[in-house]
């Protein structure tokens, strides 16, 4: 089971190291992180840098592709080759996923057309430009097309993802062997759960 | 304030980029990864690779050391450069923290000794070797010396760490920005909460 990872400047790390901790558990895994070239791709701060062992054009048919978000995605929906990738693999997939602002990138192949789907909390109207439905939901499933809500909740997406591929055996494992047993010290990671002047604070910066 | 996160082979990417994803969004971070030399150093299964732009010789001063764990740990607990750095480092930190098996790195250079500690659930046994007591919490706070449980924890540790560097509304802006508003598909992330037969099949495994 192939399953490719897209990589490209000013990506979110988690948004991609959260699912690829989970899936790579995945017997028969074949991990493959690939950006529009071989090499190099900076994180947002530009502090840390990710390899891509494979070109995009390497990976022709990944069984599941993940694509992560990030500001690059600013860029990204607009990059023709990468959007015209992503369209193409997506004929042949079991499973086309993203995280955060990565269902951007999807929309703008296409994909999301008429569906339920969501991004990073603050980026959810954007969605509307590509004929999606923005859905404040950690995790959702449309058929073969799973999206996930901001930087953290690819960890929830992949697990769900396990569940459907594998069952729950397999998924209830992988949870226990990166020993996901979430106790975050406030109640506040949806704008739905957190303080106004959080939201406020957060929204006037971003 | 300098944040250095420690790569080598046979990493856990997760033990890493998820303290990185919260303390990279502290005002002020500058943020390091750093190996026994600059260069690419491998995950687990090898599938991705994660760049060092320093030497641990070039990062000396970190205000906040990150241990991430993997297989690797193995042995750097035995690699007297790295251990004998991590414990010159730990004389001028603010704060020395670990994820999963990187606590004991930070045991084989001497930090653990009579203090309660954590890592991941089927290595607790280890921290003995070096002086700790195994505690099975998520997050254990002695001093300036703060260890997490196994590879997802490092997300909760690194916002507690927040939350005492800066206070509570920093931590709760930085859980909104990765919307961290965890939803496990299932309750079984701790050996504690898993059924018998997952904890039993992962102890054959690991």
């Amino acid at each position: 089971m192939e399953i490719v990872f897209v990589l490209f400047d000013r990506i979110t790390a988690l948004d991609a190291i959260g699912p690829y901790e989970v899936l790579q558990r995945l017997p028969g895994a074949e991990v493959k992180f690939a950006g529009k070239e071989r090499g190099q791709y900076r994180t947002d701060t530009k502090s840390l840098a990710l390899v891509a062992d494979y070109a995009l054009a390497e990976v022709p048919r990944p069984d599941i592709l993940v694509m992560p978000g990030g500001f690059g995605t600013r860029e990204l929906v607009d990059d023709r080759e990468v959007v015209d990738w992503v369209r193409a693999v997506h004929e042949h997939t079991t499973w086309t996923t993203s995280v955060c602002t990565g269902s951007l990138v999807l929309g703008a192949a296409g994909l999301l057309e008429g569906l339920d789907a969501t991004t990073h909390w603050k980026e959810l109207e954007t969605l509307r430009k590509y004929g999606a439905r923005p859905t404040l939901q950690r995790v959702v499933e449309q058929g073969k097309i799973v999206t996930a809500a901001g930087v953290s909740s690819g960890i929830d997406m992949a697990l769900t993802l396990v569940d459907r591929i594998m069952g729950d055996f397999a998924a209830q494992a992988i949870q226990l062997a990166i020993e996901y047993d979430p106790q975050p010290p406030f109640d506040c990671g949806s704008p739905t759960k957190a303080p106004k002047e959080v939201v406020d604070f957060l929204s006037s910066l971003m």
